[in-house]
């Protein structure tokens, strides 16, 4: 019987899990030293917890699940899996009214969307996700600019970049270029990179803004590279709404530099739309010089997304790590730890005769927190050399009839081949100072 | 708005997060150093790949997800969501033909089952899974029972005990008491602590037993309480396939000995069936003494499940372990590390002159690895005091003028009240002394 994976998803074999592991560990305890709490919610929710939520080419993409009945009767589609990891943190937020303000919460999770698969891009694929809920403070922006920042950096990043907007400028922006409805503009700047200048110029056109709006426009989104000059020239051509957004953009960056944020790493850029039309303030996406994998972390203030179950806004501000694209970087530029072998050291089996000794120093290295191999298959010594080379373990035991008298091992080295006889407690010592921890 | 959690699913908030991810994380430790690999595979299989693999109930449970194709249509419900782990570990096993055997693999993820949600049973749960593919050797059992047994003490669980038997065994004893299909009496022992002797009397009568085959039943049944009584009063009555299971069982504690597991917890049980269909040797299961929970590890050998997808045997064992369960029972005995704080202490912001100090203070706590939240709310000072008292911090950093043009700190212990004028070094070495790593 053929059997295979359902399209857009994939196993994570032993290689790949440890690198995994590895990633998500770090930004762990990075989180942590933040002072974010660890959340985790169901893979699904109530259909309409999520439906409405993404918009109408969102919902589409939502996968739905039969709910089951008595005896197992199979019933509407009225569960679906979760889409991300934002609807279901406002879910928490509004069936907990006695989570304390601020909130600020990390979590790592799978989510499904019922994408077109294709190169980079999957139907079951991992969100991490940092958020501060219940603070109208520009610094709650700043900590979320510092944790990205430590986060790269503990995963040994060096070049990245972080482009920084405010959604008030944006429409500030598109009210200035004469466009009778702003996200007209926003949805077709979010789109810059991909089709270019012509491209969104005719698509605005398209909804309606004149030429002359649209030289506007370019105008005021040529702004001077460094981060006072683009501010200033930002502030100098927009309305009051727009100059709320400078300000606030100012305030963002002196409280990240407190928090030794690398400023020259940020770059104010007025063209940072953001598909997702929930934003209220501040945006900004990291993305990595080399190689061109698009942005690996984005996020910024949504001020009534995590109310609106409450029926009232809680002031919140978010960014998403994408834990697929970073370990892709990472991959590509080599920074993973390498596969790590599962085990240091195989503790091989003699014969039946020594077969006891081989266990019991299995269990005594073990013990002593050595990662330890037992042999389980059926051969001869050199098979068992096979095995252990083809695993990479490092090292391997062997106890043969004179070592199982004499209450000692044989401890060789796979990498330069020396072996030499010694008691466990000795070979306890070499495997530990030899093998990384 | 009202919302809701879909029936039997939780969130889990930081308190339970932390307790959970403490759990996982020694575990993965535990695993790690018997040399078991981690692997994960996709929250939802495709619907052929699940069917029929759990019997007619288990089929019931299964939770069918559509399928969405071009431009979001809902196809038929061709996926559907994990029932386990074991079925997806055959299907890895089959479409990677290059694993090396026997292949030690552990995976910790969620299963979803449509059963009747009540106290303790949810359905999304998650399985700690722990098998070895690819070999006949008992040893491989007695690795099961070890990484058991370590992770447990790991736990710090020291009251528990094995139920160890033999599906050989337990198809001897239908055969001599005259079962027409040796799995009428396996169905109906696994009911025997729900139903007691009678129940299973009559249950056996309805599958057309004679009392004469049921008394036979009983007899070999009742056996000593220690290992050796136990292996030869079965050995004496039973057939030649229920001998081969004694001597198996002889094999698996010689080698869970020879592995340091300590063979007063293990009882030879005739009685213990397990449910699943799929087992084939040595079955096992770990119950705590109290709180009564039911077993909160099981497992076995599965000669034939593996490979199913291959159409060749592919020799098997393992072991699961019930996190919800395992977590229950530390709850309940108080074995939980307890809510460790989410952060080591508070910084707060005096006034915004101020604010930059305490920023950079901040930055410099979290460089050196402390857990510092930094207050992104409004407020004086006392509310701030309010809010890291509320979350348990034991410190709080006060920068006032004073401090802050003086370049320290004011460190209070919000345990003691003790209040201190430091440097922000001689903070940072009091903040890492006091609070554990």
């Amino acid at each position: 019987m053929d059997v295979f994976l359902p399209k857009g998803t994939r196993d994570f074999l032993p290689d790949a899990m440890r690198n995994r592991l590895a990633v998500i560990d770090r930004l762990r305890a990075v989180f942590a030293r933040f002072g974010f709490e660890p959340l985790e919610t169901p893979a699904f929710e109530r259909i309409e917890t999520l439906t409405g939520k993404y918009g109408e080419e969102g919902d589409k993409l939502i996968y739905r699940i039969l709910e089951r009945g008595e005896g197992g009767r199979e019933g509407k589609a009225d569960l679906a899996l979760r889409y991300d990891l934002t609807v279901p943190l406002a879910r928490v937020v509004a069936m907990n009214r006695d989570l304390r303000l601020p909130f600020k919460r990390y979590q790592i999770q799978p989510v499904w969307r019922a994408d077109r698969p294709q190169k980079g891009r999957f139907r079951e694929f991992w969100q991490c996700d940092v958020d501060i809920v219940g603070t109208t403070s520009p610094v709650a922006e700043a900590e979320c600019l510092a944790v990205v920042a430590t986060s790269l950096e503990a995963l040994g990043f060096r070049e990245y970049t972080v482009r920084l907007n405010d959604r008030r400028i944006l429409s500030s922006l598109a009210a200035a270029a004469g466009a009778t409805r702003e996200t007209d503009v926003i949805v077709a700047i979010d789109k810059l990179d991909k089709i270019g200048r012509d491209g969104v110029a005719e698509e605005l056109r398209r909804k309606g803004l004149t030429d002359e709006g649209i030289a506007r426009l370019w105008a005021r989104l040529d702004v001077p590279a460094d981060q006072e000059g683009a501010l200033a020239a930002l502030d100098a051509g927009l309305d009051e709404r727009g100059r709320e957004g400078v300000a606030t953009l100012r305030r963002v960056l002196e409280a990240a530099a407190g928090l030794g944020v690398p400023l020259q790493r940020i770059k104010v850029d007025p063209t940072l739309a953001r598909g997702l039309d929930y934003y209220t303030g501040p945006v900004f996406e990291t993305e990595v010089v080399e190689p061109k994998v698009g942005s690996i972390s984005g996020g910024g203030r949504y001020d009534r997304l995590i109310g609106m179950f409450l029926g009232q806004d809680v002031p919140s501000v978010g960014v998403s790590l994408g834990l697929e694209r970073i370990i892709t970087v990472m991959e590509e530029l080599g920074m993973l730890p390498g596969a790590a072998t599962t085990a240091d050291v195989l503790v091989t089996v003699f014969d039946d005769a020594t077969r006891g000794a081989s266990l019991a120093v299995t269990s005594k290295l073990r013990a002593a927190g050595v990662k330890t191999d037992l042999f389980l298959g059926d051969g001869k010594l050199k098979n068992q050399l096979k095995y252990a080379n083809a695993r990479a373990y490092p090292w391997v035991v062997v106890i043969g009839p004179e070592e199982a008298a004499a209450g000692t091992v044989s401890l060789k080295s796979l990498k330069t081949g020396e072996q030499a006889s010694v008691s466990v407690d000795d070979a306890i010592v070499r495997l530990r100072s030899a093998s990384p921890a």
